[in-house]
Parts: C-alpha cells; sequence; structure tokens
C-alpha cells in the first residue's frame, strides 16, 4: 500500500478523466496502468470510488503494482493476474444481440486472448473462446469452423508468422479483426513479424491491432455489435 | 497490345482462379495486377472473359500495363487511371442496407480512397465521401461529423502523422477502419509513420488496414455490412 | 556511500567541466548521470562543492545511484526522484519576463514533463502546467487552449501516437516544442512512433526533441524566452 | 496544360481549403504539391485565384508538374525551380523586427536552405545565409559566428553527421532550429542519420524538423519571431 | 554489342573463375551478372567461350544487359528473359534420381519460381511446377498435395505473409526449402514480411533463402538429391 | 511446485495437442515452453503423461519454469539445464541410415548447438559435433574438413558475422542448414547480423533457419535423413 | 554545358573551398559531386580552375552530369566514367615510401575498387591490385597472400556477406581497412549487411567505412602511410 | 567457484584454442567471455594455465563471471572491474615505437576508453588518454590538440552524435580510429547514431569499428604502429 505522497513536486493533479466518452462513442475511458505512476494512478481511483460514474476497466495492471494500491480500492475489483485485468465497481449489462468468436493460434496467445475476453465480459458482449487452433495442424481450424462462424465477428491472436489469419480468413465471410502477439523469438521480433503478416494476409478484409492490443480488438468488436439490430 | 508468348518457357499455365471464393466468405477472388506478368495477366482475362463467373475486379492496374492489354479484353472493362482499377462484367447489384463514410484527411489521399469507392461501388455497397478533413482545422471534422456518424461503418484514410484518426476515434462509436497513405517524406517512411501511429492510436478500438490498401478497407467494411440484419 | 577508489586504473581523472559554457550560451553545463560511473559522478560532486561556480542541475540521477552518493553532497541538493533530477547549490533567480505551457497528453507523460518544468524551475523560467490533456477527448484541449495559449512557448510532451501535436499546432500561433515518450507498447516502439509522427505533424512550425529528453525542450524554451525584451 | 477531367471519377470535389488558418495561428495554410494530383491542384488554384484570399506559398512544386499546369494561372506565380517553391500572389509585407540566420553545413544542403529562405521571403521575415560552414575546416564557423549570432533565430541546414549541430550549439545562446537533409549516401540513410545526430546532439536545447523540412523550420523561426516586442 | 574498353583504367583483369568448385562441391561456378559491369561480363565470356569448361548458367541477366552483350557469344546461349537466366554451352545431363516439387503462392512468384526450375534443369535435376496455390482458397493445396508429395524436395515460393509455408510444412515429411520473394506492398517491405514469416513457421524444419534467391533453392535441393542413392 | 488454479478465469482449457502430425510429417509436435503459462504447461504435461502417446520433447524449458512444475511429471524428464530441452518418456529409436554434422564457430555458440544435437537424439538420428571451428584461423576447418565431410547433412551454427558459413559452403558438397545465434553485440544486433550473412552467402544453396532455432535445424536435417535409402 | 543562371534565386554565392586543409592534415579537399546542383559545382570549378591551387579530386561524377559542364573546365579534367572521378591539375608526386593492396571479393566490387585506387594515385600513393578473392574458392586467398602481404596496409572491399574480411584478418598482420558494397539484393539491403558483417568481424583490429566509400578507404591508407618513415 | 560438470551432456570438449595466431598476425587469440558458458571458460582456463603460452587477455568478464571461477586461476589473472578485462600470465613487452592517443567525448564513454587502454598495456603500446573532450566546448579540443597529435594513431570514443569525430579529423593528419558507444538514449539507440554519424563524417579517412568495441580499436592500433620502423 503507498504512503508517500504524489511524485508532481508535492502538488495536487486535477483529474481529466473522460466522464463524457461513453456518450460520445458509447464505450467509457478505460484506464491504462502500465505507464502511469502508482500515486497517480491512486489518486485517480480515490475519485472514481468517489463518484462511481459506471463500471471501470483496468488494463495492464501487473500484480507487482496491485499489490502496493490501498485495499480500500482493490476490495471493490474484480482482478484477474493472467490478463492484468481489473473491473472496479463491476461490469456493464449482458447485451442481447451479437456474439464473438475468439480465436488464438498457440496456447502461448492466451494471456492476450483473456484480456480480450475480460474486455468482452466488461463491456457486456457475448463470446466463445477456441484456444490453439494454430495451421501446423489444419485439422484444428476445420473442426471448429462451424463454430466460430457462428459469431458476428471473430477476434484471431497469434505470434510468430500469424499464417492463421490467411486461412481462416479465405474460409469465413465473417469480420475479422486480428491481433498479433509478442510470442516468438529472433525474426518475430516482439511481434513485428506477426503485425506485418497480418497486414499483408492475401485473405481480403482482414483488419489488424497493435502488438498484444487485446483490449483493442474487443473495443473493435464492440463497435461492430453494436450496428447490429436486434431481432 | 500483347503479341509475343508467355513467360513460362513457352508453356500453358493452368488457371487457379478460386471461383467458389464467393460462396465461401461472400466476396470473389479479385486480381492483384501489381505483381504479375502482363503475358499471365491476358491469359487469366481470356479465361475470365470465356467463363464470365461473376463481375470481377482488378486493382493495381497500371496505365502502361492497361494499354499493353488486348482491346478485346479492354473494352469490356470499365477502367480508371486515378485509383488503378478496373470492373470487368459490371459490378454486384447494391445493396438495400448499409452506408459507409470513407473519409481522407488530405488530397494527397486521395487516389488511395478512390480504390475503396471503387471497390465498394462493385461490391454494391453504398458510400459518401469526406475528402481533405484533416486536423490542422479541426473545423473540418466537426462540421461534417454528424454526416459521417449516419454511416454503419467509417474508413478513415490518411498519411504522415494520421492524427485524424485518434481524433475522429473519439468523435464516433461507429466501426473505424483506418488506412495509412504512402503520402509524405523523411521520417513519414512511405506509410510506415501513418501505419504505426494508427496502431497506437489513443481512441479504443480502431483497426488498421496494410500502407495504401483502399482495396482491404472495402473488403472489411464489406464484412461488417453483411452483419447488418436489413430493416 | 561509496568507499572504493576510482575505476580508471586507481588514477586521478582531471575534471573538463565547461565552467564557460554559461558565457558563450547563457546555459551552464549540466550533469547527465545515466552514463556515468558512480566513483566518476563523485569526484565532479567534490570539485563542484569545492569551486561552487553557480547553481548545477544533475539529470537522469536515478533514485540507486542518489542513495550511493556521499551524504556530504547530497545533503547540498534538492533531489527529486519522480523526474530523476537534483539542484546542487539552488536554482537561477526568476526571469521577469516569459511564460512557457507544458501540456502533456497523458498522465503517463509526466515524469518527462517535470522533468521539463523541474528544468525551467532551475533555469529561473515561469511555467503552468496542463497534464492529461489528450485528443480522444477534444474538449479537454479547447476547454485549456485561452490558458495554454498565454504562455511566449508552447512545450507539449506525448506517446504513443502524438496526436495533440498536429490538434494543437492547428489551434495556436506560439513556438511550439514537441517531446515524444517511451509510453506505449508494440509499434509505439519505446516514442519513434511518437517522434515519427511530430516530425510529420502537418501542423506548420512543430520542432521536435529526442525521446523523453525533457531537459532539453526546456533549455530550448529558454533560448526563445531570452529573445523577448521584457515590457 | 491540363486538359482532362479530375480523378474522381468525373465528380467534382468541393475545396477544404483552410482559410480561417491565419487568424487562428498567423500563418496561411501552403499547398504541399508533391502528394496532389495535378488534376486537383489545378481545381484548387482555380478557386484559389478567383478568391484571392491572401498570397499563396506552394511547396514540393516539381517543374515537371509546374509546367502541366495552365498558363492561367502560373502566370501570376513567381516560380523558383531550385527550391520548388512558387508564391502565388505576392508575398506579405516584411516584418519590421526579427532577423533569421540559415546556416548550412554544404553546398548539398542549399536546395533545402533555399525552400527555408523562400518561405521565410514569404512571411516577411528577414533573413541572411551562411551556406558551406562545415565542420571539417572550423574557421568557417569561428569566422562566421558574429554575423551569425546577430539573428535571433538560427536555422542550421545539414546532412551526412550533422556535426555543426552540436559545435554551433555550444557557441551560440540563440533558439536552434535544425533541419536534417538527404543528402549522403550508405548510412546517411536518406537523412536519418542526420536527423538522429541532431536529436542526440551534446548542446542543449537544439530543437529539430524532419528531413528536407526546410518550410517547417521558416514557420519555427516565424513563431518566434513573432514572440519578439518591435523595439 | 558492346566497344569500349574495359573501365578499369585501359587495364586488362585476369579472370579468378573458380574452374575447380565442380570437383569441391558438385556445383560449378554460376555467373550473378546484376553487379557486374558490362564490359568485364564480356570479358568473362570470351575466356568461357575460349575454354569450354563445362555448361554455364548466368543469373539476374536483364535483357537491357543480354542486348548490349556481343552476338558471338549470345548466339551460345540458350536465353530466358522472364527469369532473366541463360545457359552458356548446353546444360547438365539428367539425374536418374531424385525430383522437386516446386509451389507458388500467387502468379507474381512466377518469375523467381522459373530462376529455380532454370536452374534446376541446368543442373539435371527433375522437377514438377505448381503455380499458384495461395491458401485463402486452401483445396488449391488440398488438391495438389498427393502429387507435391511425390518429390523428394519441396521448393515453396511466396511473397507477403508466406502463410503457405507453415500450411504446406504442417501437411508434408519431405525437406522444404522456402524462398520469399518481393511481391506485395506496404508492410510487405521487399520481401522482408515473407522472409520473417517463413523463418518464424510453426511448421517444424523449414529452412529458408534469401528474398528472391530462386537460384539459391534449386541449388539447395540439388545438394539434398545427390544424398539419395539410385534405386 | 505449482498449486494455483490455471489462469483462465478458473475455467479448463482442453488441449489440443496434434496427436496425429507423426502420422503426417513423421515427426510429433514439440512443445515449446518459453510462451507458455506454467499452470497450462503443466495441464498438457498431465495430460502427455496420462496418455503416452510416444517420446515428447520440451524445448526452451528454463530452469526456472522446470523446478516449478510438479516433480510428478518431472521425475520422467530427462532436463538439460544448458540447451534448456526435456526429453519425456525418452527418445525414439536409432534410425539405422544417416549422419549429421554440427558445426560451431564458437565456443559460445554450444548451447544452441546443444538444442540441436538434442533434438537429433530424440529423433534418433546420429551425428558428430565439431565445435569452435572459427574462420580466424583456417586450419580449424581445414584439419576437420574430411570428417565433418562424411554426414549427409551439415548443420553450421555461428554468431556475430557468420564468415564460416561462406567458407564451408564452397568446401563441401554436402546439404547445409545454418542457424544464426545472438552470440554478439552492437551491431551483431543479436543475431539479426549474422543471419544476414547466412542469407546473403555467396557460397551456392545454403539454407537459413530463425535466430537460435538449434531445434528447427534438427527437424530440417531429419527430413533430409528421411529421403535416403537404407543400403 | 550549362547556360542557365545559379539556382540561387539569382544571387552569387561565395565559395568557402578549404585551401587550408591540406596544411591542417596533409590531404586536400575533395568534391564530392553527387548532392551538388550543376550550377554550383561549376562555378566552384571556375573559381579553382582561376586559383589552381594544387590538383583537385573530384568523386562521385556521373557521366551525365560531367557531361553537363563546360568544356573549358572538363578539358583540364582526367575524369574516369567507371568510378565516376575526375583529377583537376593532376596528381600529386608520388611518395617514395609505402604500398597499398587492394583486395575485392568479387568482380561487382570493382567501380568501389577503383574509387580507391584512383584516390590513391591521386594522392601518391602506390598501390596493387588484387580482384574477385572470394573465399567459396579459397585457393583465390591463399595464392594471392604473401603478395598481399607485401603492402603497408590492406583495403579490402566486398558486398553480401564480406566472409572475406574475417579470413583475410585471420591471415595478416597488417592494417586492415574494409569497405562494404552495395552488391547484393534482398537482405544484403544495399550494402548493410556487409558493413555489419565487417564491423562484427571474428578477426581482430579490422576498421570499416561507409558503404561504397572507396575514397575514404584510400584517406585512411595514406593517413597511415604517412606514419612511416622512409628507410 | 564453479562445482557442477560441464554443460555438454557431461562430455569433454577439446580445446582448439588458436595458438599459432600470434605467429600469424602478431597478436595472440583473446577470450571474449561475455557468450562463453562459465564452465566451458574455466576448461579453458585450466588448459590455459597448464601450457602457459603467452600473456592472455580476457574481455567482456563481467565481475559476476569472476567471482565465479576457481582462485587457482583468478590468482594469476589482473583484473580490472571497471573495463571488464583481465590480464592472465602478464602482458607483453612495451613497444619501443608508436604511440597512440585516446580520447573520449565524455565521461560515459570512459569504460570502452580503458578497454581499449587495457587492451594497449596488454599489448605493449605506449598511449597517453584524454578523457570529456566534447564538442559543446570546442575549447577542449584545442587546448589539447598538439598532445593528442603526437601520438602515431588517434583512437576517438564517443556516444550520442558522435560530433567530434568530424572536428577532430577535420584538424588531424594522423590514423583515426572511431569508436562509438552505447551512451545515450531515445534515438541514440544504443550507440547507432553514433555509429552511424562516425561512417558518414564529412573528415576524410576516419576508420570505425563496432559499438563499444573498446578492444578492436586497440588491436587496430597496434597493426599500424607495428608499420612504423623504430627510428
Amino acid at each position: 500500500m503507498l504512503s508517500a505522497g504524489p511524485g508532481l513536486c508535492g502538488g495536487h493533479v486535477n483529474s481529466n478523466f473522460d466522464y463524457r466518452r461513453c456518450d460520445r462513442i458509447g464505450m467509457p475511458e478505460c484506464i491504462y496502468c502500465a505507464s502511469k505512476d502508482p500515486h497517480l494512478l491512486q489518486e485517480l481511483l480515490a475519485e472514481l470510488c468517489r463518484k462511481k460514474p459506471h463500471p471501470i476497466l483496468l488494463t495492464r495492471l501487473s500484480e507487482e503494482t496491485f499489490e502496493k494500491l490501498d485495499p480500500a480500492y482493490t476490495c471493490e475489483m474484480n482482478y484477474d493476474a493472467f490478463s492484468e485485468t481489473a473491473f472496479l465497481h463491476g461490469v456493464f449489462p449482458k447485451l442481447s444481440t451479437g456474439l464473438v468468436s475468439v480465436v488464438t493460434a498457440g496456447t502461448g496467445d492466451l494471456s492476450v486472448a483473456t484480456e480480450t475476453t475480460r474486455t468482452l465480459e466488461y463491456l457486456g458482449v457475448p463470446f466463445q473462446l477456441f484456444p490453439d487452433i494454430g495451421v501446423a495442424g489444419l485439422w484444428r481450424i476445420e473442426g471448429n469452423l462451424e463454430a466460430i462462424n457462428r459469431a458476428h465477428v471473430i477476434v484471431v491472436i497469434a505470434g510468430m508468422d500469424a499464417a492463421i489469419v490467411s486461412v481462416l480468413g479465405g474460409l469465413t465471410p465473417k469480420p475479422l479483426i486480428a491481433v498479433p502477439t509478442s510470442v516468438g523469438y529472433g525474426v518475430a521480433q516482439g511481434g513485428q513479424c506477426a503485425l506485418n503478416s497480418m497486414l499483408s494476409s492475401c485473405a481480403p478484409g482482414v483488419t489488424v491491432m497493435n502488438i498484444d492490443n487485446g483490449y483493442g480488438a474487443a473495443c473493435a468488436a464492440f463497435r461492430i455489435i453494436k450496428q447490429i439490430k436486434p431481432t
């Protein structure tokens, strides 16, 4: 638990939290914790716990930082160490329409996939997870294709050469959001190889997120789901 | 008009055109002409003109290559030199549902935007074009925001720092497909700067295409539009 | 506190501190601690504490190194761990003319911003800080624009896509110094993405510093402020 | 002279020229011609020649494109092929205060320097040019230092290792705007080496522009000059 | 036809052609023409036509250079402009054992594939060509798999994301030599994306050549074929 | 030993282990441990220990992770910390035909070489190791050449400039598989320099693996060895 | 021959030619023509032909530019198109001491080698040329080693993987200056691969020049030769 | 002190130490410890302590590794932690001719400079050290120039923009060996910026080493010094 004062020369920083974002774009501002000084993070939590505007999602919240925070705030959180995400004050109500398939090429991609599924859970979007469907064994895609295609949006998460994206993109008519992961070594270059492969995919209409951006993929899927009229 | 024989040691190459792609993913195979030997391209056109499977889109067909082709085939094409696209045997019927907004940051991005609008026209997707809406004059976005938001999908096309993506992404709830262009010089690095900016956008849920891939953005929009139930 | 002898084969290194820099360029030499061997750093401190030429600024002085130094020297310092800066023998007298606005896109950019504001404080330049003014919520810029524009120079500090630079650059006539930060992941590439975005900005006349160089931005602002005649 | 219709599918593109930029930031929108389709460029010129809002600067206007334009418009231009710039409807009145020194490391940097001086001329800012002051012969800097320092702002333009920036930055108290050029070969990498050298300069407070961005340097100098009160 | 003297200050360059390479490694030295001054190339041809050591392969011999050479030499060549290869004094006798499958992902990869097949023809290695087997239509691989697998070595040639390599690598037990091509644009980066994808392939034991190195792939296949005992 | 539940929100992940790979390509799926969450790794081990399909190879299994695993599984493993590999349930029977030479340029390349030799041991392929044969002392290659050439395949492992590849490639007719290592500093760039050198080798028909991919080189050698008929 | 006026807005540029460089460093300033506007180049030639200070070397003078120059100046030049070099007013007298061996890996490296030998000729340094000594045939080095070692300095010029540098560096005690060339394709990356290989060479004490910098290698050799006392 | 057996599967590795290198190139093989497994390093030490061929230099020997070695060997070493170098069995006798100046731009470059001076000491080459001579204060070079020039070779060591190289190169006729260091942040990119600046230096005949390669610079200087005849 933090005890020292804020890092900014002893002063107090007025919050600029974007409370009106939900009205403008249908999604609230979330809190990306990786680059935030723990003191400032805690000040922001204090404000949010006081105002309770709506459920809040925290991403890239490492276990190390989480444990430094005041239990007064963390006790109100649902924290998942594997995906480094937390819900503060619960999640949004479940949507009545829309389904997202989250597919991973390997088990190494599961922490990013869980950032996606946790964000979908937070936004109230139904989803199904298909882990470890790599193309070195094509039967893994073929056996799951019908189930995958039941969704309105497919999020495909892969590292290394990300070959699954072109294969799946040639088999499904659904919107496809590809997330490169930093899994791999050497020329995989921290996900850069997977990113470029996805952007160069020979399957038409594949869209791509930043490396390891499981959160963004969920938001992109949410934007699409909101266009679908409930039956 | 080409007269010499094919480049492949005088032999004949059996076509592998993917006639069944439309059934699998709802979109036909298109012909990316940039890397194709003109002799092989013409052989493929001969086959497609004989079989007439469905309307065909050709992309990256430079004026120089277009003029080398046999008039017997080019007379059946609708060719646009600015976007280097051609329709062979017309376009698909117009969809009754769905609208796409195509937004560009500058006039330099218009050739890529036209690749997008020509592909949308080919696939039968209604669209509206908003050219030259750069953020150095914010009034250009603000004055058009309501009209832009009328669409189900927004394609935003920009070079250099692509700042428009974060601004627009913070103002619209619609699915956002960002296309970096090779406009710019120095560190713009042929579109790499715009690409990375788009992938790093602070607005949630922005999806990204390869540099100058106006065709792919249209396909991605089409995949989304197909999920929307007609009213 | 260090006890062992110097790293250089037991010898003594004559200082080459640039005591005359203030006369030449109006700013003293500062001490960049990141690459300095602690033994050599302490030798230099000993000399400066003996000669007391003028107030001295130390940058990139990590808490770990700070704690290794002899309390005889550190007791004469004003140290700030958040920005890793220290003042030795106070700061320069406050200038009667000139005001600098320091703007950050996110709270993650605050440690770099504090390096800037600490350097301005050291050089005697008045400043005002506007933290967390990102463009995903444009109201944050618009609500602060008039106050920001009251300054003679604006330092804008941002990571990721740094879109704020083009937006602000299209709204202010003031000299604009942009500092990219290493905030972000994946293609943000340790600040390279923000750097290239700033250099490619479509707003005219934006000048740029090295990644995380909050100190340099303050020096650049100081060079400008010195050109303004007092009223 | 262009005769064919516009590239955009035969339609007409409404101009989005930012006529109000001058009011907001004190500088008008200029026209970057490199990425513009000649047909669209000519449409824009027609509009500007009809409205005559204020003097207009065109940059990156190659001789090849210039010669394709309608003489009705080019006859109203002052065109300089070396710097690829043109003035349409004259230049702004000369400022009564402010002087800029434009320094180049080699004669190979002169085309970029001329883009700077032409832009300064257009904006009405007095300047003096010091070409070919490379550090392999230090006497060239030392002999000109006093004259260079008479200005309020120094623009230094260099390719290859850009060593002049650190040397000059250690000798002058004036604001220093560094422009890397694409002069050089091999690891000079089209100006990337000069850019990184300038950003890493050991002289404090050097600010940097994009590679070959002589226009931007003039705008940055103009922003500074406008802060100086006339005596 | 060349008439001027050699480029080397009027002197004569003694050949260092590696006549003994065939004895050491079973393959002769071939002539890579891309970087060779045409005068020097012709001098070398003169020597080889005089000595006639064994059949000679020339690669990267552009049509432009080919036409500059003395007909006295070119009349003894079998030249193919599509692959930019030539045989001087015929080819080696056909091997009684061994078969190579050459597979391409797209028709754009055919010029590189033809460099491979021409080199195999020159070395006397039997081969079969499977063009345009991209994974966006999996049926193209599946329908040809049995035939492809009949060979002792598979050369797979692909640009862009090169996804075919992982798919094929998971379906065949044969030695797999992957050749990235410079087909593609944007992040395909002249073949760098395909190269990295191939090196990162999740299929075990895929080996990789330099970008567009169809010649090298044939040599690598030849090295393997030579290990197979004739039945 | 792990005690906590799986990272995936408390749920259970069905295994997708590719039990049929051996039938398709002659080699089983191996387990790349570097990117795998230890909980998931242990679940997979539990399944494999229950099913015992065939000997299993684990690669990139760090000592740190190894020690976290349940002794119930690790006691059935043959673990080598130097190469970070483990055999679970033994190795495959030794092949009666085929020999591989594994050559390293320096002693720093031995950990990668051991990943290769351990994989060969697992697959049942006979091998001989020639460590530390760098070209700065040519006698080291020349003295071992005859012995090296006795094998059917040569794996050459080198970091830095990897000059040994071109030298050896000019002296041997055998299939050559080159593995770059991350040995070196500065421009060696984590193996990128060795990789590019190998791909650019002037010796014909050298094939290349990803950086540090000793496992893949063994698999590639195995694919070749399987083509050789037993005598 | 040029007829138009200078590019600099009609003005005249005072020369800053470094006439005193010879006194300071023993070598005169040479003229790098690649980045120079032909008008400015001709102005400089006019001045030098008037003053005739000493022999002048021009490098990177393309045939195209050479032919645009006034015959009044070119008639006084000794021009070599292959190396793009010219001597104006002869060369310096031959030194009585010192010998340089210039070695190339392939014939494609000869244009760079000729830039080196022409510069040595200009500076009066005796040299011997050993072209095409690549390591794929080691006998080419071994047969020439004794002769190469007769020199005081060895310049070795190579593209692609530049393996010759490590081999030669392990066989000679002489100072070794390595020049990477832009020969090669794909990952050779315009000489970057050769450059990094040379810098990473396992042979001790190899020094390196910029890509294609044959001129610089000659100057570096000259600096060394000048340290050798005549016998 | 190490107790466990060697990493190589319990076996013994025959040494390939290049005992004859001194005869061939005048310098012995040194031991680069960074990439060596401590067990193998110790085996090599055991052999060298038994054979005592000549004085041995160890580089990149971190304190952490040094402390793991058997005191039986370390007690015979002269170890310097700052430069991570050790002498085993003393150093070579001092040469009667030759002097090297070692110059650094900043105090942060001193650890690399000490690797250079320690290697010179080991090889018996006299030297003088000039630390902290950066160009932001030109008086530091000018005041030391005469003394620096007294040497036969100058080694200049610098990070960041390495501007000192061009300045010094324009002031001295002596052979100049430049060593980039990894000092700096952001675009300094671990020394890549300094490296490229040095290679692009406008001063003629500057030669360059790999980043942080202080050892190599000493070897290069030694190769030159050996060419100088004793007076």
